[in-house]
């Protein structure tokens, strides 16, 4: 099996069909890494906790994908070993009136992780030129307008002490037949179901097409796209928390010092 | 050792000497209740997942207590184990211009869990019948007036499908010195350390004295105060975590029944 960039080449137009959903980076099964990620997500557990105490930067990951695509699964499974308190989840639904009557931005903005935060997107600003593309909620003239939009205000955030990590869960079409199936079938899961996902499975070839313009628009250095074959749930799992650590491992992170003469301190009865 | 009720007679006044901060329900040490917690915060997951299926109530958990009483460590130890995406943690801190220039509920209120989901407050609008009170921040004509405030707002909470638990993690004053002791010495917790704890300590008698009147006179048969014996902390954990569980247990949660038809539907290819 040929290796599968995680970050396309930046500056190149992004075909999704050069990316297979179902790779899993040479591992057979789950069993394979199942030790790693243990210790990664413990790993993740430490940095959160010193990029807490340092409070120099704020991380701000963004998932976005198709129905059923495993956002909800992946947060569960990254981020509920990590202290609670440092994590701060955003769940974008369709706008209220009060965020329609502002920019696409507004609300998002709002939601930016504060420094020393996690701050995760569940769908984000990008579904304004997703959803809102495929369904015409908004004349072309004004979505089109929105990549450069988009890429000034990653642009702001970097420059200001975020880190933007945006993954892109890439599942295949059959693979979500099977997962609309299985919630279907599944008791435990039949009130997630929502008869509107098989009308929106029908715009499927649209909503690539939109996630390809909008990956190769909004695809900078500073803010890069990370296209994560998500088939396999462990692999998605796997690949995105060695993501998110060696991000935060490059930052050099350290406990601010101790106050000054601490030791010397007395603590009275 | 005599029982120790968690909570209080409603309608007597509460005095804090009668509770002791070492109580341990009976148990000797951690090993003791590991394997119950354990079992339980995998309930508490489960539970969440209804609570968050159904949508029908709130959980608002408010934490107060001294500093180094454990409400960090709490809530790190206790929804740790929870779906990430349906905590929603707030930590109060001095107010804000913006906030002053409101009334004390104003920035409470807003970050009232919305329905299926779990609220947690690390401390609340308590601190302004404590901390302000203690340190004279506002004049005693105005702190006095906020309890009948708080009440009021509780109740509209709870008539509207949200769940109040309060919890008061008591410590002794020989606990904080310790753990403040510790926390100067551990050269992975110095950070945390802050002179500014030490000056506060000197008006534990004060702090005692406000707590005591706050949890006397915001005690409410539909939002009840906990007491919440807090040397030691397996014990804080275990009982506060069987506390959470058997208040969700009793609202009978269900998952919502799934669409009607749903077993006919067909997923197109």
């Amino acid at each position: 099996m040929a290796k599968q960039p995680l970050i396309p080449p930046i500056g190149k137009k992004i075909k999704l069909s050069d990316y297979d959903p179902g790779y899993a980076g040479g591992f057979k099964d789950k069993t394979e890494v199942e030790e790693t990620l243990k210790k990664d997500l413990q790993r993740l557990d430490e940095l959160q906790d010193i990029l807490y105490a340092g409070g120099q930067y704020g991380l701000l990951v963004i998932l976005q994908g198709m129905d059923t695509a495993g956002k909800d699964g992946l947060i569960r499974h990254v981020f509920k070993g990590v202290d609670p308190q440092g994590v701060e989840i955003t769940s974008f639904k369709a706008p209220t009136p009060a965020e329609l009557a502002r920019d696409f931005l507004w609300r998002i903005h709002q939601r930016v992780p504060a420094k020393g935060m996690i701050g995760v997107f569940n769908r984000s600003h990008y579904e304004d030129v997703l959803v809102v593309r495929v369904h015409e909620l908004v004349p072309k003239s004004v979505w089109k307008e929105r990549y450069d939009h988009i890429n000034r205000f990653e642009e702001t955030l970097t420059e200001h002490g975020t880190i933007v990590l945006k993954f892109f869960l890439h599942i295949s079409k059959n693979e979500q037949k099977e997962r609309l199936e299985a919630r279907r079938d599944d008791p435990a899961k039949q009130w997630k179901f929502n008869p509107g996902d098989l009308k929106e499975r029908e715009y499927w070839d649209a909503y690539q097409e939109a996630y390809q313009d909008a990956l190769s628009r909004c695809h900078t250095e500073k803010a890069p796209w990370h296209i994560v074959p998500a088939n396999k749930k462990w692999y998605r799992n796997y690949i995105v928390t060695k993501t998110i650590i060696e991000t935060l491992e490059r930052l050099d992170l350290k406990y601010p010092a101790p106050p000054e003469g601490i030791t010397q301190m007395v603590v009275p009865d």
